[in-house]
């Protein structure tokens, strides 16, 4: 048995998994970490995430070992957050270490986005591929990309900024100083946004695909526009790294057979002959679990240690 | 001593190499390759290999491994050819088998973008890197990627189409079929190609690079043009790789210091804020011998099996 914890901006989502991936007990937390700042960040980080974690440890003593997706940049050699960019507060913090002590347990940490990818990869829809790109419609863009069949994450551990791919000239502002990324058209947050500002009606990314679904005019031309960016992303993305097999989760992603078809002619459109029919761009199986199964999968990857 | 053979569309280049990275005797050889189609294009490109590979056999008998950088897809596997871009006549060719028993000698053959990667790794100005992006600018855009030590081909060995980014929206018609490719800009025949359309001079890209030298206008305004979008292409690629070390090769690079201010002005600015400053973008010291010297490599990393 191993615990699974995937640690987002707003929420802390914990579970308890074997090692055929199947969930047992499972848990929720609301924890406002983002924008943490100063020295006592990494207290009220490792406070925040030990009371999470310490009761389903007390009730489920047979857990041997705790993986966690958090959303930050880590060394790959050792494991060691070099920065988490929506917590400034947080810099070259040895987190695994600071739980380990306090939980008297191995602790295993890397990047969310990664651990997703990680996570569909293991126990999605399709078994056996070689590489698999995963992204996450969220707040931002969480991209996780698994390459011969480990997660990938660069010299520095910052690799798969799609949501900071340039996509569109003369674009929107991003939160990264940039314009025209990816994430201002087809995040969660872009299509809610972009809701607000035609509609004046504040509603979040499921509401809109809900919407969409009953013909809403105005929210299928959103879906259809972030469709058509993520299309053109992935297009870009894999004619650098040529890898066949793409899953998207996220809450964006709940309204697929919306947001596919744009997607499908503008990947293809970009693609090089070669290429044409041969990505393979799915809605994940697992949907929200992506990461609580990868951070499980890392956990268990190092239970028989 | 090995045997480094570098396959382009219009010349054969071979050098005798030993396990220090040094060149021996070299030779070159025309070979109008490209274009070649139907049945006898696997014969005659096997002709034409062997015809310039005898002669330094039979000089050099010390030679026990033969490698080859060809432009072609290669399954990562098996080593065999899936196609050739430019040699619609060559699918899914067992060369390396085929010329080994013309040849006599173990044959090893990879894709020559990947190679002139793995040269430059492994004897380029910079030791010791974990990963490297090297492209090559000629009549196309060669882009090949060493990860942790190790050619990077993808699924099926199409990696790394970097000349293939869209990069420039209603852009100009690339021989891909798609429009605003990177190389349509930033490769050796774009540059002429441009010069020539707005001057009615036909000049190759190392004389352009020359006349920029020497002040003109119209050369430096092209190269100023090439440079921006290199940098905005490389920007685009390491916010997907965090790969922090890239070089670059080819005829168009001569005017280094002409086209570096603008391709990391563009970089630079196209960046997200982690990795701003922790790019290292170098103009190959090898240039032109980085096919040739990675062609040996991989024939040095089997002569000891």
């Amino acid at each position: 048995m191993v615990l699974g914890v995937d640690v987002g901006g707003t929420n802390i989502r914990l579970a308890v998994v074997n090692a055929q991936g199947d969930i047992g007990e499972r848990t929720s937390q609301r924890a406002e970490l983002s924008q943490l700042a100063g020295e006592n960040a990494a207290q009220h980080v490792l406070d925040t995430l030990s009371d999470a974690i310490l009761p389903l440890l007390e009730k489920h003593p047979q857990i041997s070992v705790i993986g966690i997706g958090f959303p930050g940049f880590f060394d790959n050699k050792t494991g060691r957050m070099i920065a988490s960019p929506n917590i400034p507060g947080l810099r070259d913090f040895a987190l695994t270490d600071a739980l380990q002590e306090k939980l008297h347990l191995p602790v295993h940490v890397q990047n969310d986005a990664s651990l997703a990818a990680l996570g569909e990869f293991r126990f999605g829809a399709v078994q056996g591929l070689n590489s698999l790109l995963h992204l996450t419609l969220g707040t931002g863009i969480g991209g996780g990309l698994i390459l011969d069949g480990k997660m990938y994450g660069g010299d520095g551990g910052i690799a798969m900024e799609i949501g900071h791919m340039h996509i569109a000239p003369e674009g929107r502002i991003c939160g990264c100083g940039n314009t025209g990324c990816l994430e201002t058209y087809a995040s969660a947050t872009a299509v809610s946004k972009g809701y607000f500002e035609q509609s004046g009606k504040r509603l979040n990314a499921r509401e809109i695909c809900l919407l969409a679904e009953q013909g809403d005019q105005l929210a299928l031309t959103i879906l259809e526009e972030a469709g058509h960016y993520l299309g053109r992303a992935i297009a870009e993305t894999v004619k650098l790294l040529d890898v066949r097999h793409v899953s998207i989760s996220g809450g964006l992603s709940q309204a697929w057979p919306l947001l596919f078809p744009a997607l499908s002619q503008a990947l293809e459109e970009h693609l090089i002959p070669p290429l044409r029919g041969q990505i393979h761009v799915r809605h994940s199986a697992l949907n929200d679990d992506a990461g609580i199964l990868g951070a499980a999968s890392l956990a268990l990857a190092h239970s028989s240690e």
